[in-house]
C-alpha cells in the first residue's frame, strides 16, 4: 500500500547497520552503547536541531513573557503504518494540532517512544524518518526524548508519547466552555477519513479507491483562521469519538445546546459506503486532519473564506449552531427533515485508532 | 509488602464503583462516556488545579520571559509496585528530577496513561493517588493529560509518561559538556538502592531488612545547591546505567578524565551484599533519588554543606574530580591503591527498572 515510501526509507539508509541489528534489542533501551548508538546515530541526526543536542535531560529554550500551552498525548495505534501515513506522523501532528487547539503557535515537541523488543529496526528507522517530515511541515522542532525498550510479548511494536508547548497570544481566549448562544459552528473539511483508513486495513478490506487517513498538522490553519478573528470561542480536533464526541464534550462543558444539519456535514462517497459496511456511524469516527471552530456570527464568514484558502481548510463548511434550548445536548437535523439527539458513546468504537 | 498502603488505598475508597468495573476497560481509553467517568471522578479531584479543569487539549499558564526547561522520561518498570514506592510516584519525580538537573525549577507536568486492558481499578487507584502525593512533595501540578487503553497482552499493566516545564533562572548554566579540569564531583547519597530494591522484589529474595527504593524529587536539593553556588557546572541523576553510565557520557561530553575513589562512593552493607548475591555491580545499577554535582573546587564545600542540610543530601560526599588526563575515561581508584577503568555497559543490565 506504501510503495513510494518503501523506497525511502530502504534498509540501505538505516544508520544502524540492520545486518548487525535486524531488530530493536532490550539494551537499545538499557542506556548503555546501544542505546548511545540509536541516539546518537538515528535521532540526532534525524532531529538534528541547537535545543536537542545537547543531550540533556531536558531542553532548554528561551520565551517571551506571556501564555504557553502545555499538551500531551500517547499513541497506540494498530497498524502502525496505514494508507496516509504512519504512528510516527500522527504522533507529531496529534500534538500539534491540540497546541493549535488552544489556540498556539506550536514550537517545541518532546517525544517518548516505548517499543517492543523484536521490533523490525527498519521499521523504526521509517517512523523516525516520518517524525521528522511531519516536524518540519508543521514548523516544530523535536528537543528532547526518551526511549525504552520493553520485553516481546509486553508492548505492541511502538507506543509514541509526544507532549508539546506552544505560545498563545495575548488576545486569545479559547476553551471548551467558551461557546455561546448564537455561534455558528464551522467543521474544516470531510470526515471520518482517518478512522475508517485504520479498519479498511484492519479488516482486509480493499476498495476501488484507497482511503487514506487525513493525518495533518492544523497550526497553519489556526493562524489563518486567528488572522481573520481574534473572537473564536472554541477550536477542537474531533479525533477519539468523532465530531458527536467532541460537540457533546462543548455542550456539557459550556452548557449550551448545539444543532448540526446532516446534510452540511462533508462526507465522501467511499467513506459513506465504507461505515455502512463496517456498520460505523461516521460521526463517532476519528478525524486526525480537521477540526472545529465555534465562531461568534459576525465573524463566521470571514474565517470561512480564510480556511478556504488554505489546503487542509478547503472544504470548510458551516454545519451548525449553538442554541438556548435543550442545553446539554447535541441535535442533529436529518437530512429528510426530522430531528434526533446525537449522543456520546458509552463504550469503546474502535480501539487503538490513534 | 505494603501493608501500610493497602489500607490508604483501599477499593472502598476509589471514585470508579469497583464493583461495576474491577478492572480498566477497552472503553476507560475510547473517549466517551467511560472515559469522561474515569477522567472526571478519578483524575480531575486528584489532580485538581485551576489550569486541569478546563479539560482542555493542553494546559495554558502564563510565563515570565527567560529560559523554560522541557524534559519527557516514559516509565515502564516492572513490577509497578515495589518498596519505596510505585511506578506512578516514580513517574513524578523522574521529570522532576530531569527538570532539576538542567538548573529548573520543575512547575507542570503532563501525564500520558497507557493502561493494559484489565489492570485491576484498584491498582489505578493506587498509582493515580500516589502520583497526587509526589506532585504534592515535589510542589509540581499535574496540569494535562491523556489516557489510551491497550488489548490484554499488547501492554504490561501500566506505561506511564510524564512529561514538564520549569523555569532556568538567568545565571545558571548547567549542562553535560560543562565540567571542567579541576572540578569537584559531588555524589548526594547512598547509592544504588533503586535498582536493587527492584531486583529483589523480581528475583523474590527476602533480606533481613527490607531495601527501599530510593525515589525522591530532588528540586528542593537543587534549590538549596544553587543558593550556594551559581556555579555549578553539571547536575545529573544517575538513573539507568547508574553513575558509571552517568559519568561515562559527562567524560565523553565534556572531553575530560574523571577519576573517582571506590572508597569514598557511600554503599550500605545491605546494599553491598545484595549485589553480591545478584553478582552487579553497584556502579552501574540504577538510583531515583540520587545525584552527581560537578562544581568549582573553590565552591565544592559550600555546595556540599547545603546538600548535607537536606533530606535527600545528607550523606554527600565528594567522590573525585575532573583531570586533564584520559579524556572521555573514567577511571576509579580502588581501596586497595590499584585503578581501573569503569567503562559504559554495552548491553542491558537491568531491563525495566524505570
Amino acid at each position: 500500500m506504501d510503495n513510494k515510501q518503501e523506497v525511502d526509507f530502504s534498509a540501505l539508509s538505516c544508520p544502524i547497520p540492520i545486518t548487525d541489528y535486524p531488530r530493536v534489542l532490550l539494551a537499545h533501551g538499557g542506556g548503555g552503547k546501544l542505546s548511545q548508538d540509536l541516539i546518537r546515530k538515528m535521532f540526532l541526526p534525524e532531529f538534528s536541531n541547537p535545543l536537542l543536542e545537547p543531550l540533556h535531560d531536558g531542553a532548554v529554550f528561551l520565551v517571551d513573557a506571556g501564555r504557553l500551552a502545555f499538551s500531551t498525548d500517547s499513541y497506540v495505534i494498530n497498524p502502525i503504518f496505514f494508507p496516509g501515513g504512519d504512528i510516527g506522523k500522527l504522533a507529531v501532528n496529534g500534538t500539534v494540532n491540540d497546541l493549535a487547539m488552544c489556540g498556539a503557535k506550536p514550537l517545541y515537541l518532546s517525544v517518548g517512544l516505548i517499543i517492543e523488543e523484536g521490533l523490525p529496526m527498519e521499521d523504526l528507522w521509517r517512523v523516525v524518518r516520518s517524525m521528522k517530515e511531519a516536524a518540519k511541515e508543521a514548523g516544530v522542532a523535536l528537543v528532547t526524548g526518551d526511549t525504552k525498550v520493553v520485553e516481546k510479548g509486553k508492548g505492541d511494536k511502538i507506543f509514541i508519547n509526544t507532549s508539546g508547548v506552544g505560545v498563545v497570544e495575548p488576545d486569545i481566549t479559547i476553551g471548551p466552555n467558551r461557546a455561546n448562544v448564537g455561534d455558528t459552528i464551522i467543521l474544516s473539511g470531510f470526515i471520518a477519513e482517518h478512522g475508517i483508513a485504520i479498519m479498511l486495513v484492519r479488516e482486509g478490506l480493499e476498495f476501488e479507491s484507497t482511503m487514506e487517513s487525513d493525518s495533518a498538522p492544523l497550526n497553519g490553519l489556526v493562524e489563518k483562521m486567528l488572522q481573520a478573528s481574534r473572537n473564536i470561542h472554541i477550536l477542537r480536533d474531533p479525533t477519539r469519538g468523532g465530531i458527536a464526541g467532541v460537540l457533546n464534550e462543548i455542550a456539557q462543558a459550556s452548557n449550551v445546546g448545539i444543532t448540526i444539519s446532516e446534510d452540511r456535514i462533508p462526507l465522501s462517497e467511499g467513506v459513506r459506503g465504507a461505515c455502512e459496511i463496517l456498520g460505523l456511524d461516521p460521526l463517532y469516527v476519528a478525524n486526525e486532519g480537521k477540526l472545529l471552530a465555534f465562531v461568534p456570527p459576525a465573524e463566521a464568514e470571514a474565517v470561512l473564506q480564510a480556511m478556504r484558502f488554505h489546503p487542509y481548510g478547503r472544504d470548510a463548511v458551516i454545519v451548525g449552531e449553538v442554541v438556548a434550548n435543550h442545553p446539554g445536548t447535541v441535535v442533529m437535523k436529518s437530512t429528510i427533515g426530522g430531528s434526533r439527539v446525537v449522543d456520546m458513546l458509552s463504550g469503546e468504537q474502535l480501539p487503538r485508532i490513534c
